[in-house]
């Protein structure tokens, strides 16, 4: 089937309401869904929060009776399992519709293509693929999750032009500036969860939560704030309750190795048992367990042995440089730990996807380049 | 004066001219001019090369008779002083050319002014300050010898994103990839002089010469290619004669706290007494006999110490950074040697001027922030 350009101006609606839940959706995707009726928009939704409506439910709510003849517009595929609403596919097959574009089918290889199975079933016109693309940057994680059983991983790295986190005493406060670390706090926003190591929170009293204040114009209010779990990796059971970081009532989990019964930890707080790798919590397998536990995005903010190793992995899906235009010099402290490499064959090459200015900062936005991983 | 459309249009093919001249002119300006007159362009020169005739005695030999009653747009205000051609503010009053518009006038304090002051007595019509940022971009370093008299400095800097310039072990063929490497021929070939350490010359055996066949489309042949003056800092004295950057038959100027009498030196090789400070040259003192001897433009491309030092003392106007989509870690070499700091607000704090994609590399052109020098 080919598409019309009023079918990519409806779509382009639904993919932006599907944008308004990105703050808040999690574990679940991004989800917006117009319904159009004799060339007028007569319901529109999306999903806004795990556990309440999918972007269908809402649509037809407000399309009422004028759901009948309509066509739907939705940025994934209706979903065709009985969760806490009932299966979308069937509650579209019940308003009466009359045909379906979907952006994309559902990424979960397991029942990717029932919903539309059961549409066509009961007599619906179906269509997907209309701006796929778009539709897949709305749930990179998601899609990571369901394709690759892991989360995606975004490495937050932020240093001077010459490359350095820090002086050589460790102050940092502050490389970059005021819009850039505004954007970090976006992204925390976003995440399902915010990654970071023992160091980090042990070294840099570091909390690790969205500081809603330093939002830019956020879209939600305090109280519509969902923080992200903070997720931190703590090898040689160092972390102690009395820690700044434990002082902020919202989910956490403590990557480890073994189980830690000797302290009485706050009730947010869960521990996650991770096999062990030369003496340390398997990364790979952290990442499998964050993901079957519906984690699907991953804002990681870590010290240089954390982010080098998840980076040395393969782990992670896109670093996010930003660079302050400052020197620090060689004493200053690096941004990664690797391991020192014999011959430039062996250095990790990646390929800069975008590049942009946040203030008087620069972003760089980079992954593993294509031919490697 | 408020200057049309067509004023800006012929000013434009000047400066358009003028950029012709940017691998030869050195140590003089690069200058264009265009003749009009009834409409028609009757003449256009720019200056090729030092010691050869300027932009206007170009222009005036093609124009011939039409100079007359012509307007002149030169891209700076012709020359009032007797040098190897005759002033050519006289040249354009004998022709009979009736108005001169210059985009700039002369930057040397000591004689602003007095060309167009020449023209005015004969009768003639002026004007200046059209297009006169183009202008200047044109001549940066002759702009900053004469008036501050120190030449330009360009400091390139090659690392990778997480700014290392090589591996542990020294490697680093090729951290940035062929385009940036050709892009730094062609500013070697641009500018007056390349600037490096004893220590790259001895350790990397490098020649610092511009190599011809890495040139992407040079607009001239290999016979006409200007090499650089190629200049070398030596405190230690340990340069010799054999190193391969000897082997290269063109100017070289060695910097040096004292004269080395026991080595025979090529005859293209000269040294230059500097004024010692803390035990070796004094950069800044550098700088002005560098400027004295006519050099406007310098590229600096040194390792991470010199480069360092002149980042340190505030000696260079541009940075350059090419960083290549690779990771090298923590033992990686860095890019600038520092003093150590104590707090970040000791940091050096430069200004990002423009960034654009060489290739797979990013380039990041900074200065220092205007409000710190």
């Amino acid at each position: 089937m080919s598409f019309t350009a009023l079918d990519y101006q409806y779509m382009a609606l639904a993919i932006e309401l599907a944008k308004k839940g990105r703050y808040t959706t999690s574990p679940n995707p991004n989800v917006g869904c117009v319904l159009v009726k004799d060339g007028q928009i007569v319901g529109q939704g999306y999903h806004q929060k795990a556990g309440e409506g999918h972007a269908e439910v809402h649509a037809l709510a407000q399309a009422k009776e004028q759901a009948l003849g309509a066509t739907a517009y939705v940025t994934l595929e209706p979903c065709s399992h009985t969760g806490r609403t009932g299966p979308c596919a069937l509650a579209l097959v019940n308003a009466g519709v009359i045909k379906v574009i979907a952006a994309m089918v559902d990424p979960n290889p397991a029942v990717s293509g029932r919903g539309l199975a059961i549409l066509e079933k009961a007599g619906i016109q179906t269509a997907h693929g209309l701006m796929q693309v778009e539709a897949e940057a709305l749930n990179v994680g998601f899609l990571k999750r369901m394709r690759n059983a892991m989360p995606f991983v975004q490495c937050k790295l932020a240093a001077s032009l010459d490359g350095k986190t820090a002086l050589a005493n460790g102050l940092s406060k502050w490389i970059t500036g005021p819009l850039a670390r505004a954007q970090v706090q976006d992204y925390r926003a976003q995440s399902c969860a915010v990654l970071t190591g023992a160091d980090t929170v042990l070294v840099d009293n570091a909390k690790m939560n969205v500081r809603y204040d330093e939002l830019i114009n956020p879209p939600f209010s305090l109280a519509q704030l969902r923080q992200p779990i903070r997720v931190v990796i703590d090898s040689k059971h160092r972390l102690t309750p009395d820690l700044a970081f434990f002082q902020i009532e919202s989910p956490v989990i403590i990557l480890t190795t073994k189980l830690d019964i000797s302290e009485r930890w706050p009730h947010f707080v869960s521990h996650l048992l991770v096999p062990e790798l030369n003496g340390q919590v398997d990364l790979s397998q952290a990442m499998q367990l964050l993901g079957a536990r519906g984690i699907n995005h991953i804002w990681l903010e870590a010290g240089h042995t954390l982010a080098g190793q998840m980076a040395q992995q393969g782990l992670v899906d896109q670093f996010i440089f930003y660079l302050a235009p400052k020197l620090i010099g060689h004493s200053g402290k690096s941004l990664l730990q690797l391991p020192v490499l014999e011959s430039m064959a062996e250095v990790t090459e990646l390929s800069i996807d975008d590049v942009s200015m946040v203030g008087v900062d620069l972003k760089i936005t980079a992954s593993y380049k294509k031919s490697d991983h």
